[in-house]
């Protein structure tokens, strides 16, 4: 017999699958989770929302939670430009992007970056339906926003072999010092980027 | 406008009122969730399982999922001493002293301590109910196994004070070195709880 309702094991399960909770974090939400029946009933009705409501874009696969099939706000916002097309890995990415308030083009969200030792190839990103994509829109420049790590580079390094030669614009976020930043404390291969980097004034 | 679709936001909102899940960390389950829909519909479930099957014993306030007002299998089981009851913080505590296999009395679960600054009193602890079950119960011995920290100690201090006259056995676990520990590495309160502590061979 078990020493705890099979209710709340149950639950711990499902808590431990969520990335970066253990077994001890998870049994520590459950118990918090059954203290709080208000939050656990919150929780599981938004999780049913967020599951039964949100979708993906059909052109650029942001998030949205309009019709089936319908095209994103940042798709069918008639101000911005069509020019301009930031391609980022994943949602997180986009809404930082946004925050800036810098950024008026469209997005793509590839949803992942090249990672041949997750197995994860070209064909598990959204890069045909950018290629696609292309062929319509009136886009002149892209930036690649990929994070500046291994698998970001390479796959900017692989869109980028993939885009110019359709006569685009490619461009990557600028790298260097962060604003406020102290030379002294930068890491070294930040400082290095900064200096190569370096702009003429 | 807002940049994410409501239905993420809420969950967001949900998550971060988890324990030790900041906004930060409650964006990136949320995105988590949403890229594994069986994960969002399972946790979901187990949630309103959870708040709708898990009840308190009327008797020791642990958990169980048996019939509304029914004890749980810590009170019914008869092969347990009514002699002995440990008193608990709460379940994760008594599920800790369970798996030690070494204790077969009843337990008593305070869901609390003491903590004047949390405003936290003895009505809030499931107190009232322990004195009233010991006046039918053949409780011999109380081993109160709140932690060893202040408002544990403190806990124990007004639970011994209030037990001691009615002609009870009240104590402690015993605290000092870990088992495996090592002297050169223990804290200095530990090591001195230790010498104090000492027991004659």
């Amino acid at each position: 017999m078990s020493m705890t309702p099979d209710a709340i094991n149950r639950l711990v399960a499902q808590l431990a699958r969520l990335p970066g909770i253990g077994e001890k974090t998870a049994q520590r939400l459950a118990f918090h989770l059954l203290r709080t029946p208000d939050l656990a009933r919150g929780l599981s009705n938004a999780l049913v929302e967020v599951v039964d409501r949100v979708k993906l874009c059909p052109v650029c696969f942001s998030l949205h939670d309009g019709p089936e099939a319908s095209r994103c706000s940042f798709c069918t916002d008639g101000r911005r430009e069509d020019r301009l097309l930031c391609v980022v890995e994943g949602i997180a990415d986009e809404l930082a992007i946004e925050r800036t308030r810098e950024f008026r083009g469209r997005y793509h969200v590839l949803h992942g970056v090249l990672s041949p030792l997750e197995g994860i190839g070209p064909e598990q990103l959204r890069i045909k339906e950018l290629l696609t994509r292309l062929q319509e829109a009136a886009v002149e420049e892209i930036i690649v926003a990929t994070n500046p790590d291994v698998e970001g580079e390479a796959t900017a390094l692989y869109l980028t072999r993939l885009l110019k030669p359709m006569g685009l614009k490619v461009s990557r976020l600028a790298q260097g010092i962060p604003m406020g930043g102290d030379l002294e404390y930068a890491d070294q291969a930040t400082l290095a980027r900064a200096l190569t980097s370096r702009r003429e004034l």
